[in-house]
């Protein structure tokens, strides 16, 4: 057996992860000498945000005969905008329904989200560090859509390197708790890390966030670039007080250049409460990783050169400027 | 370049989807000489729910030298009740701490979304439609975790697969419009497809559905065996009314025999308002395939034998009796 | 014994539907000699709106001794403002006091609903379909009050007259069922019908009513004025979405010319949403029908000349410029 | 011209308030050749409650050549419950239609109203005080349906007459105000009317309640019957603490005889909270009079014999054990 | 043993009211040879309002070795707002935190209330009637901080006094219920009380206040200078309706002369609304007297020189530019 | 001047913290030879509670000529219970009754919010910290009345001492701040304070709560007899979290015997919730000392042996079978 349930690219391709009416639909049409019926199918949001996915779905349809007009990865849409339009054979493109939609509706959910929290930070830096919460196969597709949608930058090494960038993050609890103390970890990465890798490093672990913040500094001093709050939910989380607490005795220490960066459960509300309080990054995680997909669907509007729909939409081409001609 | 931006399985199990932070860990941790410290892991719940993932998760570990005990497959959880607990070094199974807890967590927010769906169903079945809503990469793990929370289908024919079972389907509205005329598709599909596949056909495209409803079944008679009610939400959707008015008008027309299946927007309150009115079964969509991940944390509970825990965390192994010793 | 409970003309003039203490007022007085007492009373709103019914009460107090100031029928009133003033003797007109109060608190009820119908309608045409929601005694006043406040048509052919209209209205669900056929209803309707009656049909009954529109507009050409939507609610009423719809498929087989009506279970915010996307008409019922009346209270302010008033009021004239003598 | 807008007997039953487009029905109908089709039409309940107006709607229908079934005046029904159906040719009822509707509806929606106020005042006896807020050639219809909900007794001459009942009431404000005290009022009250018309005074006009209470009943002494709060709104209103008040003074004063009735912006929580306090009576105006209609509607059912409905309905007769032949 | 619970003047003075732990640090300190410690210690606000009682405050440090700055008596702040800083050893005034915190906090309050309140009633007179819901020992410094907040008068004698006023108020309903009669108590304090105590006669403890409102004003003619409404809440309290209707009655009996006081349960938003109806002045109780305290926190903010303050808090004296030297 | 503006026990009882018009009340009824009129005052709960003060109040009526019956100390109330009844010459105590209202109000919130936490409590031990959120003259009477609720002990010297109790306490941040070290005070205290005194130290003051717990624990050994956590709000409270935790460091290292009590800004609910977790005692502030009074009302209800009462009231003794002659 396989150890991985998420599909290989060689599955997608070949339409194994499609509904199976698809695969019906095909033989049928072949079977009623239809398969060459020439149709307008065009997809349309289900909700307002910015579209992601485009580049992947075209991927997958550039090998089949079919003319594609498009909107650009990253565009802003409203509720039923037009994202794409594709004409050919409904058997030339049908299998892959199932799969654009998708890839489609969950990448523009993470870009959306992303961008609410990119909004939020405004100049200060915001890396998405939503890997943990998705299945491993599609940890980079929602990182890149992150990226689309306006991150600075990604925890997950696929991820990052998809949209040419070098993965972001520090050190996990876990390695302190085995070194046993905050500050032998902190010298270690100093010492054996890259010196283009900021040095950032996690202050609750061990002891009271403060007084960690400003031990670290007293130790590393200039080498120091700054300190995350993750503080657990348990202990009330990071609190507008803690940020406020946390710069001024790193200030009073005389450490005014060790930034602060903040992660855990944050949301647009809450990055900006927090961001004007002095934090200089955010790590966002669930918010964006479990943002609700925007819902795709393909209408047939036209078929052998005239308007048709099914009862509930309205038959014919839609009036979209901003799609383009791609393939 | 490549085409698809999901993982591959090598990427996956060589942790080219881990956050980078534990490929740093694993460097200082040798560096220190600290890579053979014995690490007792707990992998706890966020909130309560039906576990899905393990089997998948323990294929990741089962090629590393840890010890792991587990709850089963499909087991119900309440909040911070311990998943999984691995033991060995952290430099063998760190870097596959984000694939795991990505793993466990959007496969348990699945199953038990299904969960929720089968025990609004009750005996009735409910099948899994909701692969156009996520990437096709995890089109498969999703109905494959939905099955594991207590759906009877699934239409993703990978993911039916990896279950053991045969995808569930009818046909599109594309189909129908594209042949155009819903009795016409009908009788191609009686006539083409195998024996075993139910006779079960959408009437909502073109007409009435009670109108179309019973001219199918005055046309294929006892061959039909259901028609699918999927009404466009500007058409108000599958209403209770629709539902009882389609029924009863069957029956007048001595067609008893043919089931009523609905699907589109479908959620457990209104599948126990519709079940009550004669519906012989559900396609469940968004709601399992947009249902919200239970968060997994991997926690450190013991080093060299000694209970440590980062703060706001209890330190040593949290007792639970419905671990078993897997690997 | 009679065959209607609603009271005759005579037997509201003679006083037979009055409360029986104004009866026994007057014959207090008689014994007392003080039936010639000198009193002025005022009737004032207990809410905002506009006020209806005050020609019907002149008419019941034209024959009566009495001086009266009025405010204009249709006139927008203020919570607590003074609708009517009479002096006279008490006997003279005490007998009339619930009739008139019942009348104008009806009334302006009815008045009030229309006209927030109309102002959301703005151009478009209003019609008052209400007159199966109330007695038929009183089916006229009510639609009469609905003009008064503004809508352009009533269906109740008495409601009409008294207000010099002719009554609206097309065919009713029960003469399609009838006949069978929506389109064969209309062939007869256009034939039929005088020149000046629109040809209207409902196209809900048999059909889906996009289909249906289509199908008598291809039929009936020039001579189909518009088609009526009355979706039942059980088929989630009318929607948006079935307008929008419904106007595309008219277009696009060229019959921008047909205009749609749509009636029931309307109030102003659904015809702003309506309006918005292309309706032509509509035709309100129970939102004017069941509209809650305007309570409407006659105090007595002055008598022989002194100002006086029960605990809770202010004694004396209330100073009410729109006031203007009219009998 | 008329003077009153209300339609008169004969109006009703030649159908001049009907809606027009069952005028038309009747014409196309003969035209077609079709105005003999036998036709069983019903009538369901938008909503639960009491229904009222059966008997009146059948003295409308049993000069026609039609069977029919209904429930018995004042029975109690769940929404959609059929409450009347009828046999015959439409042409023969159809003009009847809106008439019947409106007498059920609005007869129904006053008698449920009455009822839900005598089930808070059990034993203690409720009149309806409606007349004013109601057209006057309704206000007999208004009050028999409270009546038949439950009511006591009717203010309304005609009415309380139409049900076989005296009509109940007392003196207004009016009186009090022309005569200037409501001693004198008392005595005159007490001296001029018929032994059986008991003695019940309004204590609210000039004085505290409390003070004008014990003043009556010291006067008039085992004469008086009792006194009636009315207090404005201005005032307070009636609320507990005044009618414990006044109960109390009353009897420190050695007047237990003495009743006490409340009028006044009534509602069924009202009258539960003051009953528990000493209330003998009370006198229920707009929340009977205002009372929402229970909307009706005529579906046909059959026609010649085979079942029908518009879309949206069931077809054929609806199964309705508590249906009487009554024509 | 001693009859009343309060502390004296000594007693607080020599610290019996602080909380004990202030005693054990004092000791504590000084076994450590500490007591000397150079302390800068900060009362800061826990919610914006008025500051009051800082006077008080002062008179108890003024013996002690210490510096001090604070805000003027009376000023605005807002939550977190520095109070009052204090230098010297802690030693010193250690046991006065808890009285010193205790005296702003419930001052604070009174005053806040008392200022929304005075907003509420712009120029028309407002005095603070709360000593009642207050223990006696305070009733005078309620009222002191009332007056700070803006109060005009107020009825404790004492508590007028220490800010340098004659007390208001006017007679009680006992005295009223005693005598009687309320004219003969009108008559009684014209005739007896000083000249330059103003003629406010409370009317409704016996009769209708209109009745008796008038019937004072034709007796004692310009000797009335006003009367008060303080109608029991079981009686409906003093409604708008009742200001307004004795108002329109005083001016039609020719008394203009006469002013309207108003009492009972009075808030910020009922003075907005009677004021509008020609109040001439406002008497608060429980508005004021059951004002939340307005939290205040000492915080040691230096100590030798150095910044320091607990977890939770910013080290250093805060910038505060409206703190003057006063100690 | 006087340095404070709290009334002493003499002004107290010389009548100058009454309400003015209690002395204008007077001199009239000298005046008009009325001062010995009999009268029977009852003073009634305006809330449902626990009633304190009563023992206080006696204490003042004890030496003037006057009957009295009351409720004892501590019992619990409906609204509009009576609470206490005099009997004499209304000269004689009614310059008291603004002091007597005031000290019942007062009392009797205070008491009823204790009891609210003691039952929070169950078998644990609630301790009283309110005193520095109240003027330091009612201090020890709000402490007082909140051992009369339930409360175990309290913090304010002279409050603990009125009820015949031992004040509790530990150390303040203040304390711990001076020294510099939290585990040098705990040695301090353990050595100079006397050996009944409890061992409870404050572990929030410089570091992690559960580091310094343990870290005193094992320092002092046996000699700890608990912690306390006050956690300030800037950094998330004492949550249940922290409370969990510390509980179990402290049992992992071996320290089962030190107890925890936590402070705070509890409530009854925030008890019941970190009871449950092992907390071992609570000290509650301004819960208790911030409670709403329960507004007390002083009637007439007799006057020289006949009922009466203002309007509003009902005349004569109310039956109070619980009140027992007291004086
Ligand atoms: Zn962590
Ligand atoms: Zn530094
Ligand atoms: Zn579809
Ligand atoms: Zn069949
Ligand atoms: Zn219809
Ligand atoms: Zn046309
Ligand atoms: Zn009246
Ligand atoms: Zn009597
Ligand atoms: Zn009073
Ligand atoms: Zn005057
Ligand atoms: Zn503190
Ligand atoms: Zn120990």
């Amino acid at each position: 057996g396989r150890d991985l349930f998420s599909a290989t690219h060689e599955e997608i391709e070949i339409g194994a992860t499609t509904d199976i009416y698809f695969i019906r639909t095909k033989e049928i049409l072949e079977k009623m000498n239809l398969e060459g019926t020439e149709i307008v199918a065009e997809i349309f949001a289900g909700g307002a945000g910015i579209v992601a996915g485009i580049d992947e779905a075209l991927n997958l349809l550039k090998k089949k005969d079919v003319k594609v007009w498009a909107l650009e990865e990253g565009s802003q849409v409203e509720r039923k905008d037009v994202v794409m339009r594709i004409e050919g054979a409904y058997s030339d493109f049908g299998i892959f329904e199932t799969a654009i939609l998708g890839i489609l509706a969950s990448s523009s959910g993470w870009a959306t989200a992303a961008r609410e929290c990119k909004q939020a930070c405004g100049e200060i830096p915001m890396l998405c560090f939503g890997a943990r919460h998705v299945h491993p196969a599609i940890a980079p597709v929602m990182e890149r859509a992150a990226l689309v949608g306006g991150a600075d930058g990604a925890s997950c090494i696929l991820g990052a390197k998809l949209f040419g960038k070098k993965p972001s993050g520090t050190v996990p609890h876990a390695l302190i708790l085995t070194v046993g103390d905050t500050l032998e970890v902190a010298k270690a990465y100093d010492e054996f890390m890259p010196d283009d890798a900021a040095r950032i490093i996690l202050v609750d672990t061990f002891q009271d966030e403060a007084v960690e913040a400003v031990r670290l500094a007293d130790a590393l001093k200039e080498n120091l670039d700054g300190i995350r709050l993750d503080t657990a939910s348990e202990r009330g989380g990071v609190t507008p007080g803690l940020v406020k607490e946390v710069r001024a005795r790193l200030d009073q220490a005389g450490h005014n250049h060790v930034n602060i960066f903040v992660s855990g459960g944050l949301t647009p509300e809450r990055i900006i409460e927090l961001k004007s309080l002095g934090v200089n990054g955010f790590g966002v995680g669930s918010y964006i990783s479990g943002a609700k997909a925007i819902d795709m669907t393909m209408d047939i509007k036209e078929i052998n050169g005239k308007p048709i729909a099914k009862r509930g939409r309205i038959p014919g081409k839609t009036d979209s400027p901003n799609l383009k001609r791609v393939l």
